[in-house]
């Protein structure tokens, strides 16, 4: 079985009950900027994006459409389906303005995701920093799944998709929390972290510098929606991230991210980090909040609906929770 | 009675009980110069700093000797002499490395300060830029006094030493919570915040930039002493500053400061805020650890031993406490 | 005779050709903000600014009106008004909107300046983060006069005026090039440097950090005008400001300026810098080019008409010049 | 003929004639750190490298003895070797510590180059914040070669070695001026610009951020050698970098570069800068200085002695030049 071609993380389709609301802190405040806008729908871009990477639906509920991957041509779209036909998982073709092929399915472990090969690229806005509004976003980096599977999750892309590990949490049983998995040779396109789900815990943005990730909070406190700010700025032990998590006006969390390191040694160790090692959250020691670790995104279900959230087995928090 | 011309908040002399920790806390990590050295001392500058501005001696128990402030002239101080015979609070002269004729006496809320007019000025170390190391600070910005008579304090230095108040906090009963005020068109040489006191609740250097600050953290955290950082990074309400709050090996709490704003004018009207506005701690709405609430370092008393700390009529810490 | 107490540099009034244009510069690139418009002028601020620190008033050709310094009260104008007799300098009263008594005269060098104790505050933009745009100028800092008598306007502000000598450049014969003098504890409020004048040589701003000031050069290359970037950044030696020159779209000089120190000591020691020392104009050794010693404002004379820049005796530019 | 998988560039090795005064520049300044030290030579690593990626070798005269490729694992190797004998270069082992089996040869164009699948990993330092010093460089990034045959050395590369094309300059006859082509997703590995040739132009390392880069010019400024500052900083038009150029006491140049963008997507658009475009060198339109253009490391033989430069057929320098 040939392994298809991941190249990396490319899009999210949320659903969002207030478009304006939502617009009003992607678009003004976080500076996304708005490539195409239809009925209902925002089709936002960071600066350095060439194509849309975050969908803003207008919908009754919060919750997430699906996660798509870009692959490297059709011929890998082709390989996902026999294999998706061999493991007798169903999938369905699917289009999305500038993506005419999207390859959609429902991984195994409950995670709505799409794949495509070609979209249509637009001039980027990188340096036409005259027109950089907010916090400057720069590109998609990554997302976060919560489940309470997170060795089956990784354990199945690792497997079938070539994804590779860069660093796990890990209790003194030998069970994994947490994995941070990649395709394109950066600290993770992927991160699974255990908790009730499946559900998207979050959704980032890498950002210029620092810098930025002060101005962001500044922004928030301006436009006095302090309470979107849920934890930090700090520094991530994993992934040596300059972090900030925001939460959107429907609750989906941003995770605004910088200064990680590169991975693309193919004899590239894995880090472990011990569960309690209190580096790990945090190299500074700052509390998390108990929300970071319970709240997530709904994903929707391939047949339609949610798919329901599962209580995990490995209970307890990390000791630095507020 | 003419008032004294008071320049800025000038030294401040800590007790610690080792030394060597302490060295390494301040000279190693946060980047602080040895201007002199003896037994049981180290007299430690900022790297714009052309005189020394904490010293630290060793002692059986940590405290803080004295808090001192620069006068314009030795007039000054015969000035200050003069009203303190007047107010029967008693005065003596001390001397120090550096500054041989130092009034010492404590103010009648009972904090231990010393006024000077003359010291020894040494080659300062801003533009060698490659001596710096650490966290690099760069100038003593403030000092902070706990005490339960905020309002009182207030109005002794600004009715007989001149100062101005740049800011502070007041309940619906016309309370005065806290306060700022200066002397050297900053946002403040001397801050009181209520609680049990008197009690230095923080000493503080001005920083370069916001991005020293962050480096401090890391520099904390990659010595593996991230229990040292108290609180932030941040952004002040009150001073519109970007701060972070250490503790060093004995307790005694450092600011480190910057990105505040002027105050010279002489109709500069001073910032009122509510108690319970929560962007006045932080703009970010960043809750604060209950200690930086309740801790201080003990102050040594005119006649030896320590003053006593009162508890404060006003009750209550601010809603954003963890 | 009693030295009037002047607080700080205040505002200058620009007569620029091309209202539009100036407005695109000033506020859509570098971020002041319109405090007041009427026609043919604009008033602006920068974000800490409680007043308007820059009117751009349309003219047939560019200059610069007058230069204005805050002080304190009314009686320290009217001891102005008896020094100026006293000198039998000219002087008038004038008004300006938020300015109702403006105190307006020309120095013996020719430099059109005004003097005011009352203006109209307004709230300060500096915590309304989410409205800063551009590169986020933070609030006046000082002005540059460019003369052929460095050291008699030097000696004048000094003698009569009150301010003090922060650095100076001289040469072998005890000549000096260049002087910065200050009334508030900064650097300096008025810097003066030999060349033909007197005229403008810039007109300065305090940035929040050195970010901003590299944001403004990535700001003004995505607006395809990066000749508007005159020189830097850089670290001057002089002030040891990290700074930048910039020219609105009528040659008006702008610096942006940040990380300086403070001069607050009434013992401190200027600091002599020999003309030919490299360190001097920057740390980084880089050239300047040859317009920044040669260009500058016209000055309004107080009749009418511009004051005809003279030559200095003092011949030759610094080594460092591309 | 199986392509190589070459994964990035990997060490350089510089002849440097005063290893003190190198050790000086790259140690104390720089911050590079000591991995291992032996009779005659420094092996030296940034922060983040798992691997010394520089190393400095005392020699009677100044050089480059090799610059070396990682490749995926020793399948690559043989696939290499394969490669040369058909193509007739030849080729050897060699070792180096830390690298067991080096395969060395000389490309086509004269760079003497070597590659390797095996090293020694050694625990980073990029957490070890407490140990970073001076300029704090990150990790290695790319090189620079200068040669009269930018276009058939692109070729080559990109043709045999699976190389990508990133951008590129053009003129008007569709002649190739400069090149940068990559394998890891970064904009590149390996940047050919048109001059004498072959020699090293430069060999970047990347920054964690801008601060880090002008705090490089402040550290050089305060050891008294701004004259090793030879461009910048700046923003490149080609990569977006924040860039700054300096020369090591032998006069090798070292670029520190940060913030660029990333190029994993296989339909990637190469761009394309006219040879003419002001924006290409710098967006800022600051001038480069002529050293610059016409200084480079000579590189060592094959066979032993320097590879002679040879000038190139297209002369002119870019309009903007100091």
């Amino acid at each position: 079985m040939t392994i298809p071609n991941i190249i990396r993380i490319a899009h999210g389709i949320f659903y969002v009950t207030d478009l304006a609301a939502s617009r009003h802190f992607y678009v003004d405040l976080l500076g996304l900027n708005v490539l195409h806008e239809t009925e209902g729908a925002l089709y936002l871009r960071a600066n350095e994006d060439r194509e849309w990477t975050l969908k803003l639906e207008l919908a009754p509920e919060a919750g997430v459409k699906h996660l798509a991957y870009r692959v490297g041509t059709d011929a890998d779209l082709d390989a996902l389906t026999a294999f998706l036909d061999a493991q007798g998982i169903p999938w369905r073709w699917e289009t999305e303005l500038d993506r005419p092929r999207l390859l959609r399915f429902q991984d195994p472990y409950g995670v709505p995701v799409a794949f495509y090969a070609q979209s249509v690229k637009h001039p980027w806005l990188l340096q036409d920093y005259h027109l950089h509004r907010g916090a400057g976003l720069q590109r998609i980096d990554h997302i976060n799944v919560m489940t309470p599977d997170v060795e089956g999750v990784m354990r199945w892309y690792m497997d079938h998709l070539g994804f590779r590990l860069s660093e796990y949490t890990e209790d003194d049983h030998g069970r994994i929390w947490a994995a941070w998995i990649q395709r394109r040779g950066s600290v993770h396109d992927l991160a699974l972290t255990n908790g009730a789900g499946p559900r998207l815990h979050h959704f980032a943005y890498w950002m210029p510098d620092m810098g930025s990730i002060i101005r962001t909070c500044d922004i928030l406190a301006g436009a006095r929606m302090p309470e979107h700010i849920e934890r930090g700025p700090g520094r991530h032990g994993v992934s040596n991230a300059f972090f900030l998590y925001i939460r959107d006006p429907d609750g989906h969390r941003i995770e605004l991210y910088t200064s990680d390191y590169l991975t693309v040694d193919p004899d590239f160790e894995p880090i472990r980090w011990h569960l309690d090692d209190p580096r790990r959250q945090t190299l500074w020691g700052a509390k998390t909040p108990r929300s970071w670790f319970e709240e997530g995104s709904l994903l929707e279900a391939y047949e339609g609906g949610w798919v329901q959230p599962r209580e995990s087995d490995l209970k307890g928090l990390p000791v630095h929770v507020i």
